[in-house]
């Protein structure tokens, strides 16, 4: 759960980062700015702020903003009736993104969330920057991570079905709680 | 067709033009910018410059500048084998956009390219500006034009397959010929 002061400041600061990193979003959109927190109720550790640009029944375009340290568990979009899952490409805006998928163990950079090492598997490092995308087909596992600076990036996908995502961590809810 | 000096160009414009509006595109991308005269060999009239930043067999993601006072023609996406046809958003990045599209009339802020008046019967005007955008259903004919300032923009779409967009010219070759 987050209180709603906590939600707003979120969302300001999301909508400040997004802005920074040179992408033109109107006023509504930026007060539209989702702020998640799995339902970890540690919005700073594990979370992530998004922007939904465009969401039909075929295609969704987002722009996740990452605070410092901020980590986003590990998840896969599994396939659903009539879809084979979400296909989804992350492309960094601004700041350097730690990504977490499947392939040889080369962590080197990025950090385990502490007391959730079990809820983050993958092991194989990407360095991305500004201009560097990934394309994830459905079903791979992944995670991704900020360090010092925080990261704003584009996510391109098929439709997405954000409440049909599987996470690692059990514990997660992805619908977030406001509390007043 | 374009002369490869005419290509080179148009290609630099346009990559300052996207950097510009504030998108980081890698060296490689803008060196990938297509340079699209139609096949009608008057490039700063009728035309288009495109990055494509994502294809895949589900999504595609451009960035499309127009030059000042170019205009692209009139043209829509059919269904193919299998698909309904190419759902396409466009979302203004930089400059003004003048967008036309089935409605009634309302043409008043852009021009017709002149002995061209036939190929553009969409008059439907929207002037559209950063953070505006507009989601087309298949088959939806649609042009749009730069005034003087030129225009940056996404194009959001379910999987392009350009070669087999329709246009109301007939003269239109989709495949732009380069010549040394």
């Amino acid at each position: 759960m987050l209180t709603r002061q906590l939600q707003q400041q979120a969302r300001r600061q999301a909508g400040v980062m997004i802005r920074t990193a040179g992408i033109h979003i109107t006023d509504k959109e930026a007060e539209g700015i989702e702020v998640v927190d799995f339902g970890l109720s540690r919005l700073q550790k594990e979370g992530v702020q998004v922007l939904t640009l465009l969401q039909t029944e075929r295609i969704s375009v987002k722009v996740l903003a990452l605070f410092p340290n901020q980590t986003e568990p590990e998840h896969w979009h599994p396939p659903v009736a009539g879809d084979p899952g979400k296909e989804e490409t992350v492309r960094v805006i601004s700041g350097t993104l730690y990504f977490y998928s499947p392939g040889e163990n080369t962590f080197q950079e990025g950090f385990l969330v502490k007391g959730k090492e079990h809820c983050y598997t993958m092991r194989h490092e990407l360095v991305m920057r500004p201009g560097d995308q990934i394309t994830l087909a459905p079903g791979v596992k992944h995670w991704f991570q900020a360090r010092d600076e925080g990261v704003v990036m584009y996510s391109f996908s098929t439709v997405a079905r954000d409440a049909l995502d599987q996470f690692t961590d059990k514990d997660v809810v992805r619908i977030t709680k406001i509390i007043e």
